[in-house]
């Protein structure tokens, strides 16, 4: 591999922004944009935790980006920019670092966003890749985990399951023909822009799983959940494995679409907001202490191992 | 160790400012200070790298906020808050982690900063750790890499070498009966709050090693630098070890010290804003493309192996 500055040089200093000061410099210098709140977001992938050593670069990137420009819609913000950096075993190539910056322009393009700086190091094992996220919202509009009340009803974006469908398939433990589910593992869509402001009492994006981003909101929030399972949408990639599948998708996450809170009377401005794209109510907030409580068809209450994905 | 929420909660939270939302959110939110631009910058540290397994947490802690204040100090900034990301192997203990929060929490106090989020992930090997810090500064004033012009005098504040020393001190390699050199590369001290708007055409922290830093600005700016090996300030337990550690001193880094490009009619000023401060003229910029000549009592051009750190 060429050696750090020659690197930051020819790989990311394209992909810079006139903030990032050529990366050239300790910092990227920034006008915040006119009466707007900053908001501020960090996400990681470790080799061997979040990708597989041998996943294509490019879309390990995007899906860097694409984590982080989640977390920003959930907030209701829209991105400016973001620091990068990278801690690179020396096995790494300048081929995987080619492919590795060409991600980072593709979805640059894609979310209209730019590299404003960043740190390199060496790595004595995995790689390990941060990107912290610059981005801005109008003052006091930032969607919080905490304003869930009871009676709010629980709306999803898009559908739920195909990222832990996609993993297995990557693994080669089922059959992805078409490819869908696989690249709804790889390449998650950030719901960026919609305009939910004054629509959403409290928003999250599934990253950890459903059951466990639930939990997060009724927690913060101080309610109880109660969603049903056969209102969870599914794809209909996912639907052909029926039940036997419920649980990981549920609970394994990994789909970044959002969970919203929503007052019952805001039901019809959600719809008219979210115009474009999928979206679906699964169950409501009462009264409670921050449980979750998953229903069937029946009405009986379902019990899982675990509501979602934590790191030990 | 205890899981990840309950870590965050523990440790984590109880740092927190206002803009981190009781680290309950996706991002953090902060109102930009008015009328000033937003200065971002992020540095990470890995074992086995940076540190070593076995180095006090709360130092570790400590060390990652204060290479990321130097890198504001060299843009002339303030620090308001950062962003932290932690990647753990399963071995780290709770209480490595309580006294890597004292630690963050010491510094916090120290230097008027909050933890504004992050993100925790594990990992299969190292320890592996990023700060993201955000800074202000009046618009217009940060100081940059490239603003050095021939005829500049070339300064630095504090002393160049102890952290070189001092790494050496920890390996057990030399003797350091007072502990200076050992706490001067665990313990760096940010060189905040210097008021150089209007003094230094440039500055960098020297963080790769002092020729390295220097040869940074002289291309950014496009310019020569020579500077003398003599004029090179050294605290008085690396003047026991005479021109034997030259070499090391210069090019080894790590004692976050300011390198300054300072016009000669700025001297005085620049005395007066850094009263409190040893700092030493050691050379002057002259035109040229970008190269750094060192230069010896008797005028004789010294030649090192590698200018500084770099990785691979």
């Amino acid at each position: 591999m060429s050696d750090e500055f020659s690197r930051i040089e020819r790989y990311f200093a394209p992909l810079a922004g006139v903030e990032g000061l050529g990366l050239k410099d300790d910092a990227a210098v920034l006008q915040p944009p006119p009466g707007r709140e900053i908001v501020l977001t960090v996400d990681q992938m470790i080799e061997d935790v979040h990708f597989l050593a041998h996943d294509a670069p490019d879309f390990i990137a995007r899906k860097l980006l694409r984590r982080n420009l989640s977390d920003l819609a959930a907030m209701g913000a829209q991105p400016l920019g973001y620091l990068l950096t990278t801690a690179l075993p020396q096995s790494v190539s300048d081929e995987w670092l080619r492919l590795f910056a060409k991600g980072l322009q593709a979805d640059q393009q894609e979310f209209g966003c730019k590299l404003f700086g960043g740190d390199s190091s060496s790595s004595r094992n995995a790689i390990s890749l941060t990107a912290t996220f610059i981005g801005h919202v109008a003052p006091g509009t930032a969607l919080r985990r905490d304003g869930a009340r009871p009676g709010d009803e629980i709306w999803v974006t898009g559908t739920i399951g195909d990222a832990a469908l996609g993993l297995r398939a990557r693994r080669g433990l089922l059959q992805d023909v078409s490819q869908f589910l696989t690249l709804r593992s790889l390449l998650p869509t950030p719901r960026l822009g919609l305009p939910l402001a004054n629509i959403a009492n409290a928003a999250i994006d599934i990253s950890d799983g459903l059951l466990q981003d639930l939990g997060h909101i009724c927690r913060a929030s101080g309610v109880d959940a109660m969603i049903s399972s056969q209102l969870v949408p599914v794809s209909k990639q996912v639907a052909i494995f029926g039940d036997t599948m419920l649980q990981a998708r549920l609970t394994e996450g990994d789909d970044y679409e959002l969970l919203l809170a929503v007052p019952p009377e805001k039901a019809d401005a959600l719809i008219a907001a979210c115009a474009k794209l999928q979206i679906t109510k699964i169950g409501a907030f009462k009264s409670g202490t921050g449980q979750v409580e998953v229903q069937d068809a029946a009405g009986k209450i379902l019990q899982f191992s675990k509501p979602g994905w934590t790191h030990f």
